[in-house]
């Protein structure tokens, strides 16, 4: 399969290449009309890299360190406190944390998030993403976030398409942070990025941010938001987390979680999928180990 | 245009092939890239017929109907006393009181709506849907609602198409009772349908019907919705009434505005549309004649 290029032979491979095969057979039994071939897929340590954290909250440190430069009583605050000291580590285990079922870091966060690009047009919201990916790069992996995306889920995208499925991102991370560049990226447009979002406000004609929470694109409400968005149950869903439990459920047809056990050309990390995994397991979903079942990783590798 | 088929040569018409003829001409000044060509429709009133009441509200009538035939004291309140006698006229009047501004009526209904499917899964409330399309018939047009969308409208989304349009409908109308039929109806698939909703409650495997709103997509949430699913600023919108008076403000291009003065073939009324023909003679928008622009309102005519 040239399109799988990165791909190792094996059964996961084959797991992907049996079901498309199978769903696409026109006369077959488990054939699939092009319609209601729809896929989702989570982001951030599905498509891309999450570690050693969220792409996003590297965008929101910047506005934090800014605002506790314009606010110095921020400082005395987290997650400002942690920004202005970069200490990154902070901002990691409180995600790491979150996904272990304790919040206590998470809400100080989540709020400064809320308020971090607060009233402010959408259009302009799409500016600020614009100039970070415009310049930030990977803290430790040596390379622009925009190179970020791994490879062979870039071609099972195109494989999928080219099986005639609907591709749609699915995230937790933030749906206009994610939408200016997921077109370049992964070849998805904003149409089909779902994610999390503070509330828009209507005004003389344009739409503000607002510091309200709209949606928590994670765990149960995953299979909520994507109805919402597609009005059809996936055939295929890949994550690679707890948060993306509920979506995989949720789905008839192939469910791939993504095992980062791959040190050397990314990350080897479970904390945070540890239900997930046991559920693969239990429910024979096909997990993808990076280090076996991907020739690279990045594009450029 | 033979793709236009059902529109009287004239201004209107005009006005719609010069601005396609514009956006999609390359190097041209107001060339638009075919991703960026969104065009978004009102459904009620600017599809298909909302008189002598929405459709949404005949199936929610024979619910309320039903659900008055099981407890006998829903018989003392509204919308179910009149759900009951059928006094449809309570309904319409609801409607329009709501439009101009007057929610006394709207209340007591939209609280028996959110409770009309409650606590079904989203499959089991499209079969409700289907059942309902399958037999129901406009109470005076003499025809199925599902022969009810206007023919004209439908020829101007296959010529926006051509010209590499996504199409997509923004309704006050629910969602899900709208996506079974629309793209028989229209050949708008789900995922192009937004729309108002309760919300959903994921649960072992499936999504549930609430009892609660989550979004009433009218009015200034108009906006807000569509860029939630779609991302994209408008450059075509098409509505009939003052709920859709934000949504054409957003879009930056062709206002549509379709004025409903064919007492023969339709309807005759400007109830609940007042501010938006204001609007739309102060800020240039184009409004349709059905009367005058349209040779045919349905495809059997």
């Amino acid at each position: 399969m040239a399109e799988l290029a990165s791909w190792t032979d094996g059964s996961t491979k084959s797991a992907i290449v049996d079901f498309v095969g199978r769903v696409t057979t026109e006369g077959g039994p488990d054939y699939v009309e092009p319609q209601e071939r729809v896929a989702v897929f989570d982001n951030d340590g599905t498509l891309w890299c999450e570690k050693p954290m969220y792409i996003q909250l590297d965008f929101l440190i910047r506005r934090f360190t800014e605002q506790a430069k314009a606010d110095p009583s921020l400082r005395e605050r987290q997650p400002y406190k942690a920004a202005a000291e970069g200490d990154l580590t902070w901002f990691g285990e409180a995600v790491t944390k979150h996904y272990q079922g304790d919040d206590s870091d998470v809400k100080p966060l989540v709020g400064a998030i809320l308020t971090a690009h607060y009233e402010i047009t959408v259009e302009e919201h799409r500016s600020r993403v614009e100039a970070f990916f415009a310049e930030a790069k990977h803290p430790t992996l040596g390379r622009t976030y925009t190179a970020c995306g791994y490879q062979p889920m870039v071609e099972l995208l195109r494989y999928l398409e080219a099986g005639g499925f609907m591709c749609y991102i699915v995230s937790g991370g933030g749906r206009d942070f994610m939408r200016p560049v997921t077109s370049a990226l992964y070849g998805i447009p904003p149409e089909r990025v779902v994610g999390s979002s503070v509330g828009l406000n209507y005004r003389g004609g344009d739409l503000y941010t607002t510091s309200q929470p709209e949606f928590l694109d994670d765990g149960p409400m995953k299979p909520v938001r994507l109805w919402s968005r597609i009005g059809r149950r996936p055939i295929l869903a890949a994550g690679n987390s707890n948060g993306d439990i509920e979506m995989l459920e949720f789905t008839r047809g192939l469910r791939l979680l993504v095992l980062h056990d791959d040190a050397d050309r990314e990350f080897d990390y479970t904390a945070g999928a540890e239900k997930a995994l046991e559920q693969a397991a239990k429910d024979d979903w096909t997990v993808v180990s990076m280090r076996n079942d991907w020739t690279a990783v990045f594009s450029d590798q």
